[in-house]
């Protein structure tokens, strides 16, 4: 893993000068000062999450949206992408964990797909590097989607004709237009849109009326207690993997839930990766419950307490824990209104393979 | 059971007389006389599906819309309204059976929610009287939804703050506005809503090039032969209950699918209600395979032979099947933008049940 790992010493660039200016400061701040603050630590969702090597195109994210939304990309027809990061409910399902092929029940927790284009790295353990590698992951998971190869979600998908003709569209240089990678390309283009900007991005951008006063003074404990040394950036997070329980272990004494998975320890076997998960982005974290690699805590509030405890050592004052919760509601934005609208799918033909559930 | 039931004398009212207008006038016949048949036969799909029980007002269809997509009227959180009769999908899964609480498959084919409204009566045994009644049905069915009781669902919904103002504005005069009645009756009214006109629609209006030649001539051979004994009226079918076997049976002969399934006779043990169901509508009948109470037949030229066999004692022609195929094809509408456009749920607040997939 190349991403910056567990240490409390190991800081994000930058951040040490951005919390001298914040907590060493005569207190208490004027909000001024604290925005200049915020925004050398944060910064507003960008716009788009481009890639170079998949270029979102208006055609390519209508053929994304259609699988995301297509059930028949899971071996039994009863799983779609948006089964678990389901758009209704935030890009989550709002499950510790999710249910895929034949009802069984993975073994983390759905991060939400809503601004998930942005992050480096994806999944838990951080194994693949964007959002077309994270495509591929759920698909051929066999608790999860189980299409037990790769041709055989191109064969199912090159049955129906509309989709023949959608990806020869979209994907014009192709030989085989219909295949694996362009499908993870496709659905992956559709996730890059999923931006979902949020009152504090007003905020950031001079808005002084888009935080309360409560939220200001949650985003200032926020910058003061250190958990930027985490959740920085415009994602707030995602971008690294840190150990859960990295100043008090180990974690499940605090979730009160037994702790049944070592992160990237269960890949690479070294100590070093014991509990190592990558961090989560913190945009709207007030949806996305049940909170953790395992949804092992559903209150927000909670979560805040036992982060401040695993990952800082301080216990926080309710005063504190309630403020940092009001700044965190102020990162639930909005969807676009043109992923909500759901697309009607193209019929299965004869040659369809039929779900299969056996 | 208080409907039209199996046999061949037993045909609707008017119909000897559509059938002879049709088939006893001198061959061959002009599109206009098809058309005056089929407009004594069949009516356009109303603009409204009201029932004064439950008037459609647009809050009530709002809070409808955002019940039929929360899995939170699911024990475990994994189901919803949608999960089943998927909007993506014309109201339908595209499965033989449908998959419920921890992953239970069902017994019977889910029918589609597009129009089903309009239908009397619901289920395929015919239980339930009208959309209202029908709803409460899967939400309390343990293999479906699962909620143990009626306060199970009541509590849940009523933990949410902003269901209990949507619920206190759509029902001002209760006493009590979240209850099981109001659930299924906010469901039902945005049921209400999910009427899709299609082609055969505008060509009972008068707009002539709204069929094909072949869609006509298909038409005319699906009314010729008789199926309009059970497929007749804006949602040609749903309205009857008719035995599954009427000329030639067992039924099971013809699908190739051992007959696990008796119907009504399961539920009044009576011989006469054996192998009888409701009559499914053929609206957008082209995509919502599989086909039958048993999801035994994928392919629709394989469901217009089966029928036509057993049901008329009738062995098509080739050229018959892909024409009753083609007209069965102008029955796929448009549904409503409006329903497509996905909700945003409210949250969960620390008063909501968890899921329970125990």
């Amino acid at each position: 893993m190349n991403y910056r790992r567990a240490s409390r010493l190991l800081l994000p660039a930058g951040l040490f000068a951005a919390l001298a200016s914040s907590s060493a400061i005569a207190a208490p701040a004027t909000d001024v000062s604290i925005l200049a603050t915020a925004r050398a630590i944060f910064a507003p969702l960008p716009a788009s999450a481009p890639n170079p090597d998949n270029p979102v195109t208006p055609d390519k994210v209508v053929l994304g949206k259609q699988l995301f939304f297509d059930a028949r990309l899971s071996k039994g027809g009863t799983v779609s992408c948006n089964s678990c990061h389901n758009l209704a409910t935030y890009g989550v399902d709002n499950l510790s964990f999710s249910m895929g092929h034949k009802g069984q029940f993975g073994g983390r927790n759905s991060p939400s797909v809503l601004n998930a284009a942005l992050l480096k790295p994806h999944f838990w353990d951080g194994r693949a590097k964007d959002a077309e590698e994270q495509a591929k992951g759920p698909i051929m998971n066999p608790v999860e989607m189980a299409i037990p190869h790769e041709a055989y979600a191109v064969e199912r998908i090159a049955s129906i004709p509309e989709y023949r003709t959608q990806f020869a569209r979209v994907f014009p240089g192709d030989k085989q237009p219909v295949s694996y990678d362009n499908i993870a390309k496709a659905i992956a283009a559709f996730e890059r849109t999923l931006l979902t900007p949020a009152p504090f991005d007003a905020w950031l951008k001079g808005d002084a009326k888009a935080l309360s006063a409560q939220q200001v003074r949650g985003a200032k404990t926020f910058i003061d207690k250190g958990c930027v040394a985490c959740h920085a950036g415009a994602t707030l997070g995602g971008d690294n993997l840190f150990k859960f329980g990295l100043v008090q272990g180990p974690y499940s004494k605090f979730t009160g839930v037994p702790n049944k998975d070592a992160g990237v320890y269960d890949i690479s076997k070294k100590e070093a990766d014991r509990d190592v998960f990558r961090t989560p982005s913190l945009r709207n974290v007030a949806r996305t419950y049940p909170y953790f690699h395992d949804g092992s805590v559903w209150q927000l509030d909670q979560a805040i307490r036992v982060m401040s405890q695993t990952q800082l050592g301080l216990k926080l004052t309710d005063n504190e824990v309630a403020d940092v919760q009001a700044f965190l509601e102020s990162l639930t934005g909005t969807i676009p209104a043109s992923a909500l609208q759901l697309p009607v799918l193209p019929a299965s033909t004869a040659a369809t393979s039929k779900p299969d559930n056996s």
